[in-house]
């Protein structure tokens, strides 16, 4: 009898990590090896942890590559309705693993490191993050990404390349400090740049209104140059595109009149005209109306609605805009909400259609997702700064508000509060646009985040655009992609269900409603609870490791993992659980199958009664 | 009898250009499709040209590596003394072409490239120019580094990655315009960024003088981030190292206090802070005593002198400094001046070795190579900008200048006329460092670029100089490389000079010296006018795509390449071809032979009497 298969022996065997085939693992090794040598220009004497990583992610990503060109191949070849989902923040986090993932690559580049002798936690660890988001609504843009890749929809994620993302954050003699977020700082294997498809964005400058059409002119123009980041389905063969916005001045840039000084401040003039991709603004559910960010949204809507009409016209339906339903612009939050005047200008100044034609493609083409109803989080931009920066756009908002106002006069004779309320001109003190109602009058299609999220929008804050056009709002509650938040963060969750329901359940998560039948079945629970505290285990020596704190792995765990800040209220979750402490009798009455039933879906804040009682 | 070859097949046969096995031909093919599959993500379909010349820089640069990372380690092993370029400027131009010339793959790939449906001179026209330079002080040490390498002398040029090199320049509506330079738009296939060799330059601060020595604190740092270029020597596998250093602000950079707005501009300083290495001062033989530009010249000094340091000590003369005989350090005119008491600084702050002790090795190690005599091109730094940068550099130089006027008063007791020529510090007006003097002080050899330029500085401008160290003045009149100004430029006459001599001399010019018995030899005539003829008609072809100009081939071109400007003196340039032109009579009394003989060595200038007289 050969000796029984050890835990890890037998996870190698289940094809979630994918089959580490001795073929498949031997062109690993020697592609990692060429990318060694070709591509890092090291050999093994002198090679970093870095070095290795890049040799990895490059081998990785070329398995990538064939899949990327034939699936835009065919998108351009059968022509799906295509989904643009315009986000300012896209939080990616890392690529490698969940390259490795979706491609069905674990196993075989498990095998191939190990026979390298080399650590793969260790060239992981190597990957920055990309972090070009704040929180929720940045990682639901990057789920979308993933879904949307898994079932095949012709979709495209278009945002900016943050030069910097999310800060990082230190604690120094007990006070935060920030870091700036250089991700990019030792280059990002995972996109290619992409210069032949950069486009001009314009700002500032002025209107003219000539007999054969308006004009916007004397502007200042910025290029976008884009960077294209893979986007691969779960095992199907599909690799759908992120395209990222980055800025970068023309070459003629302000460089007219020469004496050396002059020249030379010119060329760092043309720098600093590059800040509207330097940072990510670290506003997590708060407005501020400063005029770059103005500048980031415009940046990105404007680039980004140049290579949809590209596209579109390049197509079979193109160039007539009668088929512009081939098209589907989802603004993630309001903040690409210019894409809705930007649509009227293109489709008015340059392509000559009239309001009401542009009109209609326009309010067909876009879709809203509401975020928040917090007041501080919803922007307003004042009058004064769109008129100087935007002056067509400006415009185009009044004529839209004129006729949006004309018909709910319509609706409600003399109703003029009503008027008031929804104006997308806010009056009282400073002018301001309010963004969200241009959003909602721009679109067919408006949705909350959650189920009480988008009741709350229908019955109070939008209560007034609900009564003229309840048709327009949904509800869509966020979902994570199981791929990265349980294949990726709790292999061994994902292994103990996988031998109980089969694999099937990572495209499809509703399928998790078959574990209802082991309700009782004692051996799951076991299963599960051992997962969890090999879990709890590697979490006490991660964090011995980096925070050089010890704690006992049979405790209880509440972990909020959280920027530190006064709105987050981390101080009084230390107080909720000194009270949950003081309280732990009460605890116990929690029935115990419910509280591991629960806690097996998600690491954080799980409270184990049975723990409790033995500190 | 076959068919007599054609000129191009003939060509193709002399080794000049390399062979073209078919081996050869079938690996590049190969290697150039998988570099446009993997590297450029592109297929037939959607490739540029740009793609097309980047997969083929790729698989050029390929044939690089192995040789690149063999060189380096011989070095290693080896311990061969070490040769140190320090430049502010490396005009180096394209590589693409010098790569092939040098490692004999230029008919392979041509032909790789033909069997592709390609036309290498449209993807050779892709490459952007490294212009960091401004004329022949940075292409001297471009040419330094090829020849370096040809000899395989362990050498290494160090200097700064500019991001914008020298401006290009148009002329719009009659006059000229500037356009910056932005040579890395689209990426720099030759360059390796090696982050692992990052080093801290430090700015500003204060001095301690400590019981336990001088210590430099509260400095600003910025970081030195280096990138690789291979120089490739002439087919002999010898690759050397071109280290170009980037500023990156750390991470940390001025990020203290906390609020959006702080924040964000914080970020946006420490991108301001990254200036040092944006632009290329466009300085060509004038002085302009920006902090900018004193900035750029410590900062390549600084970061270029901890990677000697550190490589010195990992040799096996390290870490004792007495074998320092081992480094030299060539100050490509004074800009890398402030390497002299950077060396000293480190010598005795950091290394704590006595005045005597690292005065004596500095000496030996720094070589000054003077430009010009020109007034206005004279480094002269003021007192107050350099005491406030880099204060300790200061002190320094102040007891370099005290011990050197010292022996001097010894030496002519009493001529205090002498002592204030000969001071590093101009006392009239504004207090001011003399660079040069400086570098006369602190170095061994002191060498002009011609036989008459050196005569002069021992003559006039450094006379008092020479009376008291006459050993330390040298010549080096300024070569060029044959490998690029010949055999890439001119390949035509490359060849029929190769005809009659062979190829060595393309390695060792003083061979063109057999030539001359060939001085009567009709046939060598009538070959070189032949390859002049098709220049003068390629030239003219180039003329009128480019400029729209048609010119006669059969003309005679008198060619200025040039940046416009006064000092170039244009008008003059045409006012004297007038004046030839009116001479012409008088012009024909030149020997028709000697002018052929001087007009097959260059394009320009050249004046052909029988052309002249067919107008």
């Amino acid at each position: 009898m050969s000796k029984p298969l050890t835990d890890q022996e037998k996870r190698k065997q289940i094809s979630v990590r994918g089959l580490a085939g001795v073929e498949n693992v031997a062109d690993l090794k020697t592609n990692f090896n060429r990318h060694l040598h070709f591509t890092l220009v090291k050999d093994r004497n002198v090679a970093t942890k870095r070095d290795y990583y890049f040799a990895l992610a490059h081998t990785v990503r070329d398995h990538l590559v064939g899949r990327w060109i034939r699936t835009q191949q065919h998108y351009y070849e059968k022509d799906p309705k295509r989904v643009y989902y315009l986000s300012l923040e896209f939080y990616m986090g890392r690529t490698l693993q969940n390259t490795m993932v979706n491609l069905a690559l674990e196993n075989a580049c498990d095998e191939a490191i190990y026979q390298l002798g080399l650590d793969m936690e260790e060239l992981q660890d190597m990957e920055e993050d990309a972090g070009l988001g704040n929180g929720g609504l940045g990682r639901l843009a990057a789920c979308f990404l993933d879904s949307m890749a898994t079932l095949g929809l012709a979709a495209y994620g278009y945002g900016i390349r943050y030069e910097f993302g999310i800060f990082n954050q230190k604690v120094v003699n007990g006070w935060q400090v920030e870091e700036a977020d250089d991700w990019l700082r030792y280059g990002n294997p995972w996109e290619k740049a992409r210069p032949e498809y950069m486009r001009p964005v314009h700002f500032y400058g002025r209107v003219e209104h000539n007999p054969d059409g308006v004009k916007w002119v004397d502007t200042q123009v910025i290029l976008a140059l884009p960077y294209d980041t893979p986007v691969p389905g779960y095992r199907n063969n599909i690799v759908n595109t992120m395209r990222l916005w980055s800025a970068k001045a023309p070459c003629e840039f302000h460089l007219k009149d020469f004496n050396v000084g002059g020249y030379i401040q010119a060329v760092l003039d043309k720098n600093l005209a590059e800040n509207i991709s330097r940072v990510l603004y670290p506003n997590d559910n708060f407005f501020e109306g400063k005029e770059l960010r103005l500048k980031q949204e415009y940046f990105v809507v404007a680039a980004t609605l140049q290579d949809i009409i590209r596209r579109f016209k390049a197509s079979k339906f193109g160039p007539s805009f009668v088929c512009f339903v081939q098209v589907a612009i989802q603004l993630n939050d309001t903040h690409p909400a210019l894409a809705i005047p930007e649509l009227m200008r293109i489709l008015m100044d340059d392509e000559k259609l009239s309001w009401d034609t542009a009109w209609d493609i326009t309010v067909r083409t876009c879709a809203y997702t509401n975020h928040t109803v917090l007041p501080e989080a919803l922007e307003r931009w004042p009058v004064d700064l769109f008129q100087n920066l935007l002056p067509r756009h400006l415009e185009i908002t009044y004529e839209i508000n004129r006729r949006h106002l004309e018909r709910i006069s319509a609706l409600y004779p003399g109703d003029h509060d009503r008027l008031r309320r929804m104006s997308l001109i806010e009056e009282c003190g400073q002018k301001k646009i309010n963004m969200a109602h241009l959003c909602i009058v721009g679109s067919h299609a408006v949705n909350g985040v959650a189920q009480i999220h988008s009741d709350i929008i229908k019955d109070t804050v939008f209560k007034d655009f609900y009564d003229v056009d309840p048709q327009k709002f949904q509800n869509k509650t966020n979902g994570i992609t199981p791929r990265r938040w349980l294949v990726m963060c709790n292999p061994g969750l994902a292994e103990v269900i996988a031998e109980r329901i089969g694999e099937d359940y990572i495209r499809d998560l509703c399928q998790l409603k078959s574990l209802l039948k082991f309700v009782d079945d004692d051996a799951l629970i076991r299963d599960i609870a051992k997962v969890k505290q090999e879990n709890k285990m590697k979490f006490a020596v991660l964090l011995e490791e980096q925070c050089n704190v010890k704690i006992n792995p049979n405790s209880m765990f509440d972990v909020q993992v959280k920027r530190i800040h006064e709105y987050k209220r981390q101080l009084l979750n230390c107080l909720h659980i000194i009270t949950l402490y003081n309280r732990k009798l009460k605890i116990i009455q929690v029935s115990q199958e419910t509280a591991k039933y629960c806690s097996s879906f998600t690491s954080f804040s799980y409270t184990n009664p049975a723990d409790a009682l033995e500190e």
